[in-house]
């Protein structure tokens, strides 16, 4: 997309209200901690950091937590994030099922509501949205972040919803229409992309953790989210990471979104139990195909290998166009377990260059039940906050 | 790649430095231009202007240039670049010769020198580096900005050259070896990702170029630059962009990397022509290969199209991936034109997401003789005056 805009002056408002973001960031990050520590950490003055501290203190953010171990003279205060200062209002639009969650600073649930669709798309599903939010809203809770909502298909940046196939959704403006009704900050993304921001923001070895991370959730569709750099990329239009409609079989079957062969008519959920009917198992769950295999069906391993294998050319392709050292699988799929892990990695090292497939891992996210609702937190912590993730 | 550090503060002197630079970049992109507008432009204040135009034209960056038309009261001064103010030192370590030059701020080369390679690899290839340097420093020059290099191979961000097969170079510290004997400021990059970022930055249409570009560089080797949000993307060990190397036939032809059916087995340049002397054609060159196709010689046309699909795989798992409106290819190989285009372009369109597809322009760079020596220039432009590519 063209942008004109010039780069702007840096003023000394922006340079306040980033060096704010990096002492709640600090408080964040390594709390229980003193203004001392802060200063030290940050580069910031103590001047600067005590008036900082103080704003975020008077905001209800922060706390003084008592006092830590002296360094030769008076033991300094320490000072915490109120982890339950803020509620975030976040909804996973999932496939059978949509939930809604009110979670804290530090992404954690404080109360959860789920229904399942039915078969329910279009404006039911719409308004299926609001029940949830007034759900939660009726209960306690307290000030709000905002809402943050992730869901299938393909998400504008202004959180329009392009395209959700299995909810009947073309063009819906749902940022718009939630802001609109309930006067809240609000974000809309893709649920593939929430996830990866949740799992590379609220992961434990934050110090760890690469630069770069791929997260292809694998379930009834498949879609990646891409963190390059430590930001979610979008791309031009706002459908990077829409790997499951990359043609890997051009003669294979035909997709729900009208070309045959994509991606997910050979490795998403559905196209892996149609595979284990068409050999002849009697399984039609995934965990029901993966005992078999564990059992040593010879059937039932052909299919969660196959899938394997498909999705691993997929890996392929993100490794060597870039160069990512950690690719997360998460969703239903990996129910399938060691045999499909290990058929994505063998045909993810045999398709891509040996220097850089070596120092590629790939990981089991497991089902990944929360993290829509984490990144969806996540994201709104970001804009709400300048809790960046950007490291 | 691990990053353990914390963000930091803005203190006035970033914001300073910060300023200048857009300053800069304002004369760079506005220029001739008057204080008032470039005060306007970037919203700095006009005595914060005056101070920073006088520093560059202190350091004879900028000049005065005359009078513009008056809007009212008295007619301003207008500021310019003096493009010739510093030179640049590149180098293009290319597959048949390595060629040096001198360029100005604008990109335009002032000298260039050029050697054959004749089969010279290791550390004669170096030493044939320092002759070429050697020879553009003896004849006149501008202060320099620095040295800037361009090669094949995978490249750290430390400008070591870690594997460099055609000219057997492994964990070749050419950067920290140039820096040292010149004592300048010296970059070394990969030569797709040089042509990508000169592609970016030096093209006509400023305004209308999308955030997003990807720039594949189709000769004896293939491999691709990503310009994402702007900036040279390099992936985690500098690796993004290597697509030359994902397999694309499990089963096909070996490639000097030791797999088997790399996209380089069937889309670069020397597959090209075995491809066609395996058809028992007898053009032993991409134009005439290109020649024969346009008479109408159906084998020829055969071999043409089997390339371009083959490299519009890759083309639709960038789309797919990054969702990128902007692919530009660029080599030796554009010489098969318009039968070779219209074969990548539909088979990106076939094999990604129709959404996605529609939006992405494919687009023909020609050989792009000069884009590696370009591109080191904008590297060094960026690194040594602040002129961000970021936008």
């Amino acid at each position: 997309m063209a942008r004109t805009e010039f780069p702007a002056k840096a003023t000394h408002a922006q340079t306040r209200a980033h060096n704010a973001s990096v002492v709640l960031r600090a408080i964040y990050d390594l709390g229980p901690i003193s203004r001392a520590d802060i200063a030290r950490r940050t580069g910031l003055t103590r001047t600067s950091v005590g008036d900082l501290v103080a704003d975020l203190e008077r905001d209800g953010l922060a706390e003084d937590v008592g006092r830590g171990p002296s360094t030769g003279g008076k033991a300094p205060t320490l000072i915490s994030l109120i982890d339950d200062a803020r509620h975030a209002v976040t909804l996973d639009l999932g496939e059978r099922a949509f939930t809604a969650a009110l979670l804290d600073l530090r992404g954690r649930i404080v109360r959860r509501t789920t229904r399942e669709l039915d078969g329910v798309d279009g404006d039911q599903a719409l308004a299926l949205v609001h029940d949830l939010i007034d759900d939660l809203l009726a209960g306690p809770h307290q000030p709000l972040l905002g809402i943050g909502v992730g869901t299938p298909g393909i998400v504008d940046a202004d959180g329009t919803i392009r395209w959700a196939v299995n909810l009947s959704w073309t063009d819906l403006p749902l940022a718009r229409n939630l802001r609109e009704h309930y006067r809240l900050p609000t974000i809309v993304t893709n649920d593939s992309r929430a996830a990866a921001i949740a799992i590379h923001l609220f992961r434990d070895d934050r110090d760890e953790r690469p630069a770069n991370l791929v997260a292809i959730k694998v379930g009834r569709g498949i879609g990646a989210g891409l963190v390059l750099d430590g930001e979610l990329f979008g791309g031009d239009g706002d459908g990077a990471g829409e790997i499951g409609h990359i043609v890997v079989e051009p003669d294979g079957a035909e997709c729900h979104c009208g070309r045959f062969g994509c991606l997910e008519t050979v490795a998403s959920a559905p196209a892996i139990l149609r595979a284990a009917a068409a050999a002849g198992l009697s399984e039609t769950t995934l965990p029901g195909l993966a005992a078999a295999a564990a059992t040593g069906d010879a059937a039932a391993l052909a299919v969660t290998r196959a899938a394997g294998r498909a999705l691993g050319t997929a890996v392929a392709n993100l490794i060597g166009i870039l160069d990512v050292r950690e690719i997360v699988v998460h969703g239903s799929v990996t129910a399938l377990g060691e045999p499909w892990l290990a058929a994505i990695r063998d045909e993810a090292t045999r398709r891509s260059l040996g220097p850089l497939a070596r120092e590629t891992r790939i990981i089991d996210g497991g089902i990944g039940e929360d993290l829509t609702l984490l990144g969806a937190c996540a994201l709104l912590l970001t804009s709400e906050l300048g809790l960046t993730v950007h490291r």
